[in-house]
């Protein structure tokens, strides 16, 4: 039986235009579930990896909120947060999804972190802006106090900023291995894992984001999944995008991958990304497809999407 | 090998006068993990349920204080969030502290659903308030659209309650039984579970609270585990508690604990409602055990701790 990782875009939990209610987010991620039924109806073990950015930007404003109430808390705990909110979400309506076509298979959310290197030069640079807006008085006090990296943001306020380094290592890779060797459907990787750094043998959290569609990559290989997905908005990936001669690809090479990457025809903080986090898989000898949730199946069974061969 | 449900209590992971910072419950969770390490080392398969009192507190009062900017979320929610939070922090210092003594486990934590009856009587009867105190006005409209019980909380202002009923099944049951087949240390029902009640074969999430011993209890019954462990902050339950004539006692039969219930021996939110949950896990023909988290190990190979037996 063929193992696929999916990646989940922040979109497929929630909109840009949404206010974010519970209702809002469960009926996205019922659309999700479902979708993923399909792939599921198809004999394939599936692994599922998502996005948290608006779901920890909103922690973190809870946590600024109530700060003279309740001690805020890091971001790598909000990030454990917002991996049993989305886990949650998911885990219940992929089950109730399932049960409805009568498949019975345990749904597990496991809580997960990742490996960063602290030498990773991400964290001599940090560009991530993360939470809520303060005041340049807080902003500085924090900068002092905690050696946190603040910037002024368009006249709004002041706003961390975190690294964002590189995934090493999936620390639960096992545990998802055997709960996945075992039938189950497992969510993992939540907003990319919670960060971690080893010192010695040690692991520490750390406030850093880690990109979901790098972590996805690793978690496949390490795992030795056969196929990559990341869903996002597009069926395909398409060059000249958004222009009247915009092309979209049915597949991709490696080198055609590096040769549009390097043009800038994929942009920077979308579908560039992606395509790099696929390169990584695909390269070491996985199968990797870029596509949107609505033709997931489609494109895992060869009908849709973009494929990234390696010749 | 004997499989071993520690029951930690919310003392374990945040005292009631810390102020709730993250040193403060990492540090309390260390510990924890340093007398659950103990444990493992006697060669014992071990998985931990928790509370998640403060905690899921603090969420709400965050929910609260955001709620013009960010949509409050349910308390099913805020309880994933919380097992998501504490469930990280066992997780890490629990990991850390195996490699301290040179032991490769995996530990992971399962967001865990746990099943409740819409019939339960406490459906009818909500008695736990949770949460933020809120104006009269809010609370009428709580009540008045949604259907909630708010009570007036002695002057303090209005707070939502809800029920408390007793839990039915534990969803991701599987999940932990495959994971602690397999050798690893599995963190689950954190804070009871996340209660959902089943329309037809779908789960949908409830705003109630679930006792974490009685979910520990129903777990280790499940799960056909050996040992279930109620850790508090004594290392006996004892008998005129508190006065000159105290008695800690070694042993209990069902009989005797069953007598003491009815002398209201055990206090009522303390102690009562942890003996009730250990008679219904001895009853079925299980070991149990209440003691103090530093007597865990102790109390296992028959050191130390209360030992309730059948006869």
């Amino acid at each position: 039986m063929k193992t696929v990782v999916v990646a989940l875009g922040g979109n497929a939990i929630l909109q840009p235009k949404q206010k974010g209610t519970i209702e809002e987010q469960m009926a996205n991620v019922n659309e999700a579930a479902k979708n993923i039924v399909k792939l599921i109806k198809e004999g394939y073990n599936v692994i599922i990896a998502h996005g948290n950015g608006p779901q920890v930007g909103n922690i973190l404003l809870q946590n600024a909120a109530a700060r003279d109430q309740v001690p805020a808390m890091p971001l790598d705990v909000c990030g454990a947060e917002s991996q049993g909110l989305i886990g949650y979400m998911i885990q219940q309506n992929l089950l109730n999804e399932l049960k409805k076509e009568g498949i019975e298979k345990p749904v597990v959310t496991v809580l997960t972190q990742v490996v960063v290197d602290r030498e990773d030069p991400a964290f001599q640079n940090p560009t991530k802006p993360v939470g809520a807006f303060y005041s340049e008085e807080e902003a500085r006090h924090n900068m002092k106090t905690k050696g946190e990296t603040w910037i002024e943001d368009s006249g709004r306020g002041w706003r961390k900023v975190v690294p964002s380094p590189q995934p090493k290592e999936v620390v639960e890779l096992e545990a998802v291995n055997t709960l996945v060797k075992a039938g189950a459907v497992v969510i993992t990787v939540g907003g990319g894992g919670i960060p971690v750094v080893k010192e010695g043998d040690q692991l520490i959290g750390v406030e850093a984001v880690i990109d979901k569609d790098l972590a996805s990559s690793l978690l496949a290989k390490e795992l030795g999944a056969d196929i990559l997905v990341i869903a996002t908005d597009v069926p395909y990936v398409a060059i000249n995008y958004g222009k009247p001669d915009q092309e979209d690809l049915k597949t991709l090479t490696i080198a055609e991958a590096e040769k549009y990457l390097a043009e800038g025809q994929f942009g920077k903080g979308s579908m560039g990304p992606k395509v790099q986090a696929m390169l990584k898989f695909v390269s070491a000898g996985g199968q990797g497809i870029i596509t949107s949730l609505n033709s997931l199946r489609d494109a895992v069974v060869g009908e849709a999407g973009t494929k990234f061969i390696k010749g």
